[in-house]
């Protein structure tokens, strides 16, 4: 973790080994299990923090639960729209949600992605794995500025972590 | 394919790389693709051919389009349980079907599987990726004995699809 101004902001380390078909991202955000894994399934909260701060999310869809769908378009200030969709297979409440992913405008390039939540006292350990169809669609994935986006996204949880926090004292 | 008695057998490919994350087998079926895609899809048909002819399977929920959830259970005489599920990321009818895979016993393991049909006049070439979280997952399937299922499974298919056709005439 680094500080800027008055917050901790998160880290986000990246494992991406060459030739593999997967990445796998580990954070530590300063709150508690139980709010981290709603930040990542209640539409509302998760609307403020997924992507790049640039862009608003519109949640068409978000079913965090066995056999739900999902569907989340970030809009730029132009009106360009970035759709993305995917079903979740699974859910364990505060543990653990294994859910599909495409970026709509690459259709047919499928990933199965799984977060898992480790409780750290009153920090939380997020290790997220993206599985790709081939390994051309990882790179790809890499190339397209993911990592920036994702570290970007931790951010904003941090800061939405935190104003939680603060309302909660 | 390989003739065995009077019906042309199908034979399955597979390319299985070491070190990979995934699988793939190619099959090519001596039916039309509809046809084809419809004995994937319709679960009376799905539950004739799927897995080794010594369990019976119970479709519990079969679901393959958009954001479907799908269960079967593989159930051999002694009354023991093989439970499979997950749930449908896409279809495009005829063309193509991406799916979550799970085998209950073994839960957390998820793989994401993708058939695609291509019609060769006819017959029908089915291509199916799965690709697995860890190389580890992948070589256990391998070891499960998965080869001689899917063998045996497209085996099964085979003499389905024959016999729906000769229904046909």
């Amino acid at each position: 973790m680094t500080t800027k101004g008055a917050i901790t902001m998160p880290t986000t380390e990246y494992t991406i080994e060459p030739g593999r078909q997967d990445l796998v991202s580990t954070v530590v955000l300063d709150a508690p299990r139980e709010l981290v894994f709603k930040a990542y399934t209640d539409p509302e909260l998760f609307a403020r923090w997924w992507g790049p701060a640039r862009y608003e999310n519109r949640m068409e869809k978000f079913d965090i639960t066995p056999g739900g769908s999902w569907r989340v378009v970030q809009v730029a200030d132009d009106g360009s729209e970035h759709p993305f969709r995917g079903v979740t297979h699974d859910v364990t409440v505060n543990e653990r949600i294994c859910q599909t992913f495409e970026y709509e405008p690459i259709a047919g390039h499928v990933a199965l992605q799984t977060a898992t939540f480790e409780s750290l006292g009153n920090k939380t350990k997020v290790t997220a794995q993206i599985v790709f169809q081939s390994v051309m669609d990882r790179d790809g994935m890499v190339a397209s500025g993911m990592k920036s986006g994702a570290d970007e996204s931790m951010e904003r949880l941090g800061a939405l972590l935190e104003e939680l926090k603060a309302g909660k004292r």
